[in-house]
């Protein structure tokens, strides 16, 4: 059985003060005299009282908004990841405004004075990788927060991940099983944790892939590229890597939208895709349906990974425990959805 | 030569109240006698003072923030809107915090309290169709504004427009000259201006072109599907449109998002596109020569778009008057782009 709750007017008839006072107490805000905030710490402490989000959202100007900080609207992995939210959010009376926005701009302690001054509930961080002086910046703002798409081992309680590592070895095997002989990988940004959990996969996979195979130098098996996620990059790298390196047959793409670009590159180079060179991506972006051939990819359940950070936000925001029994988290595992771009080379054919 | 500025000051000191009085005046915050009222007004009548953002601005809290509200975050179009917004706004200080948001929730007069609680300094709405209502709700914001992707012929000071209708008639006599000889039109919604003139686009040409070639009944060449812009309803109703017309040889699409669902849908029903179907779209976005055929479009300058509505929303904010003779403002000419979607149809073989 629960006890009775402690609340902010048990704290304040404790203390001797008003709830106004103890409330600017709980929010650092306004004058408080140095009497009554010991007298507050004390009585809290006696009382075993922590304020919770709603006790401390009841001081506080609420706005139902929730801000959504993306790296690249650019990329349609976003556009999928912002309906989901926005249609989660609005099912529960939040509103989303969305900031696309650099790493770099987020080391500015103005741009989280900005997210304060505007107001808003909570906030959604978007694959972002974050110096130790912007994870403080956001600690101070005192906003609650939800992180997507972190590698997996990071998976606390402030952020959801998906198994990058893995996805990419599903990948890759596939590629293998096709029979692919020569497998370069084009990666992500390796700042990001979630490409560099890919590339390990990669790596990893090609090794031991080279080690059955009885290779003297397993290491050489490896060949990879470091794009920034963007289409334009994985166009100019397909055509830089296809330059340099004989007789890849087999391309693992960090995300969807650089294999689209390589697809480009491979026709304008005059390869056949797939019965030449197979190709797969990661992400699972309705466009990678829309090219000729369809494009493999290990899907991610973009729409899953937004109901889920947006309902852990809200609960969040509204103080509500995380309770790991409830039904509402759909557990986000990645898939191989294999098509014409792997399934048409080789042994798939 | 030009007249000395009459500022707050003078008002203020002509009408023997405090500059804080006047501002208070101006932007209708805090108390403020009937007497000292009517005193400005008076002084203000006389004096001829007609208060510019500046004036107002010095008296508001100034965010340096603008926002960028759009309809659909899934179409490229408006990331690449967005990307070219945010380049302008950045290098003249400014930062972007993004809405997407649909016709209906503007009506709510909460969505314009919300962007006012956000102490945004000014706004952009994209490729909305606003009821008197909302244009009413955006007055009563008093926040500057421009708006985007208007019909032409109502290119006033606040808003942005290209020619649609010129561009629908250079696309369906495109296809024209390709040797079409039966052409349809898959709109986008008919409530929105530029969609519709790019239908009376299209309704023109054909209808011309069966008049020139002595067809009987010249309204009978006007084939119409209404879609809303997206990918779906591209696929969609190319379907519905193959299945229910015979020998439909050349396809219209209101953008360039439905015309990538066209070739998807025209390759899935076996058609060889472009050898037996062309078709053409409108936007000019990247993906346009992602696939296979590359997309014919009406490619309008959405860089240019970006950056000429981004000037002019902050010469509002920062109260520039419009100089019409300065050269930042590139022309908004849209163009024709022939790719092989078009080329690779009948004369143009």
């Amino acid at each position: 059985m629960r006890e009775k709750q402690i609340t902010i007017r048990d704290v304040a008839k404790e203390a001797g003060v008003s709830v106004a006072t103890v409330s600017r107490y709980l929010n650092n805000k306004g004058y408080i005299s140095q009497k009554s905030e010991l007298k507050i710490r004390d009585v809290m402490e006696r009382l075993n009282y922590h304020p919770n989000e709603i006790a401390r959202g009841l001081a506080k100007k609420k706005t139902r908004t929730i801000a959504l900080i993306i790296p690249d609207i650019t990329n349609p992995f976003f556009p999928e990841l912002v309906v989901a939210i926005e249609e989660v959010a609005k099912s529960k009376g939040y509103s989303i405004i969305l900031v696309n926005t650099q790493d770099g701009d987020m080391e500015d302690n103005h741009f989280w004075t900005q997210l304060q001054n505007r107001y808003v509930d909570g906030f959604i961080l978007a694959s972002f990788e974050m110096s130790e002086r912007v994870v403080k910046a956001i600690e101070n703002s005192k906003i609650p927060f939800v992180r997507i798409d972190r590698a997996a081992e990071d998976n606390a309680n402030d952020s959801i991940g998906l198994d990058n590592y893995k996805g990419a070895k599903l990948a890759v095997e596939h590629l293998i099983e096709a029979g692919c002989r020569k497998i370069a990988h084009i990666s992500g940004p390796k700042s990001f944790p979630p490409s560099s959990e890919r590339k390990r996969g990669y790596v990893e996979s090609v090794t031991d892939w080279a080690v059955r195979n009885g290779k003297e130098s397993p290491e050489d098996a490896v060949i990879v590229y470091e794009g920034d996620f963007t289409l334009e990059s994985g166009k100019l790298l397909t055509q830089v890597l296809m330059n340099e390196q004989k007789d890849v047959d087999g391309i693992f793409l960090g995300n969807d939208l650089m294999a689209i670009g390589c697809l480009k590159a491979l026709k304008l180079m005059g390869y056949q895709v797939p019965q030449e060179v197979a190709i797969i991506g990661f992400d699972g972006i309705k466009l990678t349906e829309m090219v000729e051939p369809e494009i493999s990819t290990i899907e991610q359940p973009i729409y899953d990974i937004g109901a889920v950070s947006t309902n852990k936000l809200i609960r969040k925001i509204e103080g509500i425990e995380d309770d790991h029994s409830l039904p509402d988290e759909p557990s986000l595992d990645i898939r191989l959805v294999a098509r014409a771009s792997t399934l048409g080379f080789g042994k798939f054919r």
